[in-house]
């Protein structure tokens, strides 16, 4: 597919959105259990998306962009793990830190994909530079992660499911 | 786990909330594409989705519920299926339904569970009431995906990740 402008801004104004949001929560949750700093750099994320959304807005000006569906930018919930747990084990810095790469990760592929494909200058432009950006993130938790001890727990299989073949 | 009534209720009113708001998005997407059978199941789903929240709202009454995070009654994204089509395979109706089946299996499970752990009588009547409620939901989706053809597309898997061990 290839994205027109406004198609294009319609979905980085909503991905940016969408992670400020769910990085105040696991902010939020991270500092609800005294770990202050992963849940620091949540909130560092959820700056950085906030600056990113605004900047992207002000690109948009007086472009009327199309409403999009949900599934068109939501971050992916967590796995189930099964019963209850999967409600509650986020609250695990790995866990969490694991959670927001994979959504980072997946940003970083949509914006490489649409900047592949289009035809258009200026969303091939913007495309490649938001991509370099998720990249960013995704570098900055896997450093997190790195010093984040992995939970001895039921656990043990990576939280990520494996994606289908296309 | 073992939920009180206020976290309970918070949860069946967001889960409830959350069904209405992706059953219209589906129900536009199947209009659009004029599959009127498709889009009139999803209409109807809005309608006992809203119908059932409200009546969850009525037994809350003046009960203070806590808030959720939103991982805990979001409905899971479809998965990935490389590239951009991950956001357009939703437009085949079998693939929609199946969508909408997969969550509606998970709040089965979800207040299934719950019936079966909880040490409060008021909560487990009520989830298990509304754990049959569920079920007559995915049993209609599955009347329906049985009249609907499956694409002969790239999408040959099965759309449900495989559950990791829990």
């Amino acid at each position: 597919m290839s994205y027109t402008l406004p198609e294009f801004l319609a979905h980085a104004v909503a991905l940016e959105h969408e992670a400020a949001e769910r990085y105040l929560e696991l902010a939020d949750m991270m500092e609800a259990h005294r770990n202050d700093g992963v849940s620091s750099v949540f909130r560092d994320m959820v700056r950085f998306s906030q600056m990113h959304r605004d900047e992207i807005k002000a690109r948009v000006g007086s472009i009327e962009l199309p409403k999009l569906k949900s599934w068109q930018y939501r971050w992916r919930t967590p796995p189930e793990m099964g019963g209850d747990e999967a409600f509650d084990y986020l609250i695990e810095p790995y866990h969490a830190l694991k959670y927001a790469r994979a959504n980072e990760l997946r940003a970083m592929e949509y914006y490489r994909s649409v900047a592949g494909e289009t035809g258009d200058t200026e969303v091939r432009r913007l495309a490649a530079d938001f991509a370099n950006e998720e990249a960013e993130h995704v570098a900055a938790l896997d450093e997190w992660l790195a010093r984040t001890p992995r939970p001895s727990s039921t656990w043990d299989a990576d939280p990520d499911p494996p994606r289908p073949a296309g």
